[in-house]
């Protein structure tokens, strides 16, 4: 059975609602990024899966890359987050970022939980692996812009600070060493946000 | 069949050569330290379940610590490397374990490999975590010792040193995201290392 079929399902019987198509969508979308790759999955193609518009998939997802996030249980509260702590002034980069980052992981569940299971899920199947790195590549380390004179190393430099501060996520919530642990986040953001600051913005 | 059951059979029949007593000294302490944690773990209750004494474990492993490593996969040569590297002068110390850290992770298979696999690994079952969890707040946060006068965040730093230093060969090594992965080593040490010196010597 491939894609469309399983997913046109729901277009039988009585019109589907908000919510069903909702479904619909991310259902499609889910096994297109899976078997294609972020980059080769259009919205088109993912339209035409769930039998709907791709009008109406930029209507309920606004983009591919809300689609793709809400997909890989990235809520878009947290990319939004996320981008708006790298924008702005160089001048406490660092300390916006960080911030921001332990916002998304210890605040508000709907955003951290996914992005746990996300963690612990990311090396199990390559398929997982492959899609968080797609990802990372053309969504975070592309779209997330560095307001700074790019010498060419602003790309890299955001891939450096989340993963590092991925790495801090990695031994505080998921290996859970009690140093790591036990220390609030005042302390741990007051350490973290001078060398974030170090590698986004050369000190 | 418990632990001293399982481990004591090869002592029968002829006097075991010393590369199987190795071996059966590591089964029974990857099953004591698995069952009791590293803490309560000894040697000389390993030493009890191999049916050896506790001084041919000294002579063949040095240390509680050494086993343990060897059990975790963490060679005594990897170990070696990065406590070194935190000794020694502040000046330069981010660049030091920077180094001694991809040297370890990207150098012998031999060092690498493992670690990799503990990564891995790390995450999948409770009892490896906790494993992990519990050499690293023993092991590394405990004895790697800053040579800084220690205002009780040291072990903090070495910590969040470590695991930012993890968290970039997790997206570069594992998770491949190509921005990372295809950057060389020494423009990663050059952007990473300024970050690691604001960790461990506050700039």
């Amino acid at each position: 059975m491939d894609a469309s079929a399983q997913v046109e399902r729901p277009r039988r019987g009585r019109r589907p609602g908000p919510t069903e198509t909702r479904h619909t969508v991310l259902a499609a979308a889910r096994i297109r990024f899976a078997r294609d790759g972020y980059a080769s999955a259009t919205i088109r193609k993912i339209a035409a899966d769930a039998g709907v518009d791709a009008s109406l998939i930029m209507q309920l997802f606004q983009s591919k890359e809300a689609l793709f996030a809400e997909v890989m249980s990235i809520t878009p509260s947290a990319l939004a987050l996320f981008a708006e702590a790298f924008r702005g002034p160089r001048v406490r980069i660092g300390e916006r970022v960080t911030r921001a980052f332990f916002e998304i992981w210890e605040g508000d569940p709907l955003n951290s939980e996914p992005l746990l299971a996300m963690l612990r899920g990311a090396t199990t199947t390559e398929q997982a692996t492959r899609q968080l790195r797609e990802f990372i590549e053309a969504r975070l380390l592309t779209e997330v812009r560095l307001e700074l004179p790019d010498d060419g190393t602003a790309q890299l430099r955001v891939g450096l600070a989340s993963s590092m501060l991925v790495g801090v996520m990695f031994g505080r919530r998921l290996v859970q060493v009690p140093t790591l642990a036990q220390t609030n986040t005042d302390t741990l953001v007051a350490l973290i946000a001078p060398a974030v600051q170090t590698i986004l913005a050369g000190g």
